[in-house]
């Protein structure tokens, strides 16, 4: 439990929502840093980890989290408040 | 001579004009894709390198260039005719 916590804290993270753009910005992202690397999140589906999403800075999706807390916006696909407006 | 061209071909670029976004930015991207698969230009002092990036389809840096092609553009920083006003 313990070595799987430290394990994904040194980990990207992805969020996207599954538009078109964000996957394309998946693909782009899993061939630079490694698929082992980054975790993927799809915060349209999983939409519990919108807030944790929103406290590390994620203002459009595609977005990553890097390791250290910085948030890079990629290639704008859909904003935070069309994603929480689609239910 | 062929070899260095090789070993280009299959990094990124990374194209920025030297705006703190920019810096930022690409602190993050070595981080996460390590200084030697990423070739950093500052567009803003190395102008001539402006063209190639427009036609690679970078509209706006920080931006990067994957090796097969595709721009991410990154937290937006300035758009590609403020880089090319500011002389």
């Amino acid at each position: 439990m313990h070595e799987l916590k430290c394990k994904t804290m040194s980990k990207s993270i992805f969020y996207h929502a599954g538009c078109p753009v964000c996957l394309s910005a998946e693909h782009d992202i899993i061939n630079l840093v490694g698929a082992e690397n980054v975790e993927v999140v799809n915060i349209g589906e999983n939409r519990n980890r919108i807030q944790e999403a929103e406290k590390a800075g994620v203002t459009s999706v595609p977005a990553l989290v890097t390791p250290n807390g910085n948030t890079l916006h990629i290639n704008f696909g859909a904003s935070m408040a069309d994603v929480k407006g689609s239910n």
